[in-house]
C-alpha cells in the first residue's frame, strides 16, 4: 500500500512518540494505584505525575483534574445539577448549551430534557452572546432561586471556529451560574488557560492531542467545587469524583502528550496555519466556487471545512480514501449517521452546501508534501465533477 | 532491588504477554473506529475482533458485549431501573444486592437509596438463598407491579468464595426479575458461561485477566434487553449502550487476554489450587492458630485470605512489602480506608480476627518458589509476633 496521508486529526491524533514511550514504560508497572505496596505506589506516582502535566496544559491545579475514560464521559460527568460550591444552595436548575456542541453535550448529561435550552450561533458559527444575555435575564426574572449551568465548546470540532468563552464566562458568572467548556478541540492547539477563559469546568480528551483513545479529564477551576453524585460510583478514586481503577498506562501517556502539546503548541500552531492557508489557497485556485465554512470567524489552526458545490461529501471521502487520503464528512462521532451536520444546520448553511462539506484536519506532523498531494488529488476529483456537470462523459 | 514477588492478583494481574502484543500492535492503528476511511475501518476491526474474544470467554453473543472503562463503570451501568425486555412494562423498582459486593455495586448505581436492599451471607461468606427467597416473596406480596433487579457477584474479591449464581438466577427469574452478576473475579479463573449461570447482565474487567487497567465490559445474555438511558451519553457507539470513542488499544488487549484466559483457564486453575494448598499448608504448619477465611466454602483458585490472631494486617502488609512481597489487607479499592472490611463484617467475622486478615492472590505465573519464599517470610514475621506476645524483647 502506498503511503497514506492522514488528514483527520480532529477525529483523533496519531499516537505521539512521547505518549507512546510513556505508555510502554507504564505497562511494566504492575500495581493498582490504590494498593499500598511498592507496586501500587509506583502506579500511583505515574498517575499523579500525569495529573500535574495535564493540569499544566490548561493552567489548573493538579488536584482539580479528574481523569475519565474520555471526552464524552467528562462531558456527561460535567452536566449535572448537583455541583456545589461553598454556601451557595440554589440548585443548577437549568442547562444552556450551544447548538453546535458535541453530541455528548447536546444529550444534556443528567439534566431532565425539559431543563435543557439551546443557544443559537451566527452564520459564521459563533455562539450568539446576545442570545445568552436574553436567556440569562429571562431565567433571572422567572426563577430567582435557580442558577444556570452553561456549556459552550472552546473550538468547534467541525469548523474549527473559536467561541467567545471569556465573554460568555463573565455573563454566566454575573447570573450566578457555572460555565462548562468542552476544550477537546482547543487544548494544545490554541491558548487554553482555565483562569483566563473563566471556565468553571473544562473537558479534555487525550486522543485529540496524541494520547491513545480511551482517556480524558474533567478539570475544575476551583477546588471548592464539589459533586454529590459522581457518574461512575464505587471506590474513592479520583477524590470521590470518579470511581474505578485508574487507566494507569493511558493516563501516563496522556500526561506525556499534554507535556509535549504545551511545549510545542506555538510552533505547531504557526506551522499549521501556514499549511492550512496553503491548502485552502490551492483548493480555491482549483475551484473558485469552493467555500471555506467558518473562514470569516476566528479559527483554531489545523481545521478546514471546505464545501465544493455539487460535490457529494460522502462520495468525496470515499474517493479520497481510495486515493490514500483520510478525511471526513462531519465529525467521526456522526459518521455513518444519515442526515446533515447539526453544526451546519445551526449555522443556517444551505442543506445542499452542507452535504458537500469535507473536513480536512491537520496536525503537527502534517507536511507541505501531504498538503500538496491532497490538493492535487482533490482538484482532480473536482475537475471530474466539473466535466460531469458539463455533461462530458469520461 | 531484589526480585519482587507479586501476590496481589485480585487487585490486578500483571500484563499478559499476548495482551501486551495486541496493545502494541493496536497503537499503530491511527483511526477512530467511527470514521469511514481505511484508518477508521482498521480500528473498527480491532474492536470487533476483541468483542468476539471477550464474548467467547463467557459464552455470549459478541453483539451483547458493551465495552466500558472497567468493572466499576460496568457495574454502575448495569444497576439502573431502566432495562427493558420485550413487552414487559413493569419497572425494576427494587434493587437487591448481596452485602459482600464490590463498592461499585453497593453504591446502587442509579437506584434511589431507599430502593436498595441487602442480602446477608453465611459465616462462610456465601449469599443466603433463603433470605433471597424471603425478599422476593415480600416484594411479590407488597408490590406486584414492580420487578426486582438482583446483583450477586460470582466470586468474592476478598475471600475467593464462589456464590450460588445459578440457584439465585432461578429464583430471580421466577419472580420476574433480572440478575446482574459481577464476574470480575471469576472470568478466566472458573467456568463462567453466562447461559449456564443464568445471569442476565454480567460485568467483566480487563485488568483482572491480564489486560491493562482501564477497560471492562457489560455483557447481556439476551440481545432483547434494551437500555433507555446509557450512563455515558453522546454518540451512537456500542449500539447506543455507551457513548464515547472506544479505547481501541485497551480493548484489543482485553480481547487477547480473554482469548488466553479461555484457552489456559483449566491448566492455570489446576496449578493455582496446588500452590494455594501449599501456601495454606505451610502457613498453618508455622502457626497452627492461623485461620483461612472462607475455607469451608467453595473457593475459586488463587485467592487465600489468611488471618493470624494477634497479627495486625496493615503492619504485616508493610513488613512483607519491605521484604519484597506484594500482598494486601482487604481489597485494593478499600486500601487506605480506615475501618474493617465490609465483607468480613457481613460474614460476622470477629473484628479482631478481621483486622488480621491478609489477602494473598496467586496468578498463572506464580511459582512454587514464590510461594516458598513468601511462606518463609510470613513465618519469620509470625515468629517475631509470637516472641513479642511472650514478652521476649528483640
Amino acid at each position: 500500500m502506498a503511503e497514506r496521508v492522514f488528514l483527520d486529526w480532529n477525529a483523533g491524533a496519531p499516537l505521539h512518540p512521547e505518549a507512546c514511550a510513556a505508555l510502554i514504560a507504564a505497562l511494566e508497572v504492575v500495581g493498582n494505584p490504590s494498593s499500598v505496596h511498592a507496586e501500587g505506589r509506583a502506579a500511583r506516582n505515574l498517575v499523579e505525575t500525569a495529573r500535574e502535566e495535564v493540569a499544566a496544559l490548561v493552567g489548573a491545579a493538579p488536584r482539580n483534574v479528574t481523569f475519565t475514560s474520555g471526552g464524552s464521559e467528562a462531558n456527561t460527568l460535567a452536566l449535572t445539577p448537583h455541583w456545589q460550591m461553598g454556601r451557595e444552595t440554589r440548585p443548577l436548575g437549568r442547562l444552556l448549551v450551544s447548538a453546535i456542541e458535541h453530541p455528548s453535550v447536546l444529550a444534556g448529561g443528567r439534566f431532565p430534557t425539559n431543563a435543557v435550552g439551546f443557544l443559537p450561533v451566527t452564520p459564521h458559527g459563533v455562539v450568539e452572546l446576545a442570545a445568552l444575555d436574553d436567556r440569562l435575564s429571562v431565567l433571572r426574572a422567572d426563577s430567582g432561586d435557580t442558577r444556570p449551568l452553561v456549556s459552550i465548546m472552546h473550538v468547534n470540532n467541525e469548523t474549527g471556529v473559536v467561541q467567545p468563552i471569556a465573554a460568555a464566562a463573565e455573563r454566566v458568572h454575573a447570573a450566578g451560574g457555572l460555565l462548562h467548556v468542552d476544550a477537546v478541540q482547543s487544548a494544545g492547539r490554541i491558548a487554553c488557560e482555565i483562569d483566563v477563559l473563566g471556565a468553571d469546568l473544562m473537558t479534555l480528551s487525550g486522543h485529540k492531542i496524541g494520547a491513545p483513545k480511551g482517556v480524558g479529564a474533567l478539570v475544575r477551576r476551583d477546588a471548592g467545587l464539589h459533586l454529590a453524585d459522581p457518574l461512575v460510583k464505587g471506590g474513592g478514586q479520583e477524590r470521590g469524583f470518579r470511581a474505578g481503577t485508574e487507566a494507569v498506562a493511558l493516563i501516563s501517556a496522556f500526561g506525556a502528550a499534554a507535556r509535549a502539546a504545551r511545549r510545542d503548541r506555538e510552533r505547531n500552531a504557526a506551522a499549521m496555519v501556514v499549511l492550512r492557508d496553503r491548502l485552502e489557497g490551492a483548493l480555491k485556485a482549483g475551484s473558485p466556487e469552493l467555500v471555506v465554512i467558518g473562514a470569516e470567524a476566528a479559527r483554531a489552526p489545523g481545521t478546514s471545512l471546505v464545501a465544493l458545490p455539487g460535490l457529494k461529501a460522502e462520495t468525496a471521502v470515499i474517493a479520497l480514501d481510495l486515493a490514500g487520503f483520510a478525511v471526513s464528512s462531519g465529525s467521526a462521532c456522526s459518521s455513518g449517521k444519515v442526515g446533515a451536520s447539526h453544526v451546519l444546520a445551526a449555522m443556517g448553511t444551505p442543506a445542499a452546501l452542507a452535504a458537500s462539506a469535507v473536513r480536512v484536519g491537520l496536525g503537527p506532523t502534517t507536511t507541505e508534501h501531504h498538503i500538496d498531494a491532497f490538493t492535487t488529488a482533490w482538484n482532480t476529483l473536482a475537475r471530474g465533477l466539473s466535466r460531469e456537470g458539463r455533461g462530458i462523459a469520461a
